[in-house]
């Protein structure tokens, strides 16, 4: 029997990773990239632990999901990632022609809408699921740092 | 004697850095990151060798210069860069708050300008210097790929 999982339970797993980058004191958001109801790669930020403001989660992700796949384009995948893409990490799926991405929270300011920033016009975008799960963790960890 | 290089010397080296990409058989693009007059970053297009969308010249510079920084910020560095950044890079550079970017090619297609994406309000911008050269490596390489 093949069990086929919906959005909520991948974007968990991307909230597990979004935990991860908060117990290591980085402003906590998680992806993973999913291909055949499979997760081929995970990533959490890590901008403060690296010193890079490249190392976004869903840059991580990208990177290790073209390494597994053996190919730099990610299309039939699906990224979840916990907060809307910002410009940069947007750039980098539009190159990847990635299939779909869902995120959960929406980053008004900072995120690739706010900022005017492009997908690829072959790439579907939902949004929604554990999103407020996701804001609680990033409001946790800013109201942490403010203390 | 402290010699005093000007915008043309240090985008010889990224030119230097794009001939590198060009002997791979990469997308000819380099990038050289300078701060008080002395290149402290290099790059060139890795994305088919590293089979990975994000490894533009731009973004290993801005990885490397950060490193060698020892923080993730690059406020008084200039990136020279032989094509104008696409959204992805210039959204690097938004988060790096990097002081200066000078590009030698435009890019009308895919460049961050006809994309929309933004660099950060405290980031200057020149163009030109070696634009001539650069453009005709990509040409090269682009006719040598159809033939």
């Amino acid at each position: 029997m093949i069990e086929v999982f919906d959005d909520e339970h991948f974007m968990r797993q991307a909230l597990f990773e979004a935990r991860q980058a908060y117990d290591r004191d980085e402003i906590p958001v998680g992806a993973v990239i999913v291909t055949k109801n499979t997760i081929i790669a995970r990533g959490h930020n890590l901008t403060e632990l690296l010193n890079d403001v490249t190392a976004h989660a869903e840059m991580q992700a990208i990177t290790a999901a073209a390494n597994y796949l053996g190919g730099k384009y990610l299309t039939g995948c699906t990224l979840y990632v916990t907060l809307e893409p910002c410009q940069m990490c947007a750039g980098a799926l539009y190159w990847s022609q990635i299939s779909r991405i869902v995120y959960a929270a929406e980053d008004s300011k900072r995120g690739y809408r706010a900022m005017g920033a492009q997908l690829h016009p072959r790439t579907t975008v939902s949004s929604g699921p554990l999103a407020f799960e996701a804001s609680q963790l990033l409001l946790d960890f800013f109201r942490k740092k403010r203390n």
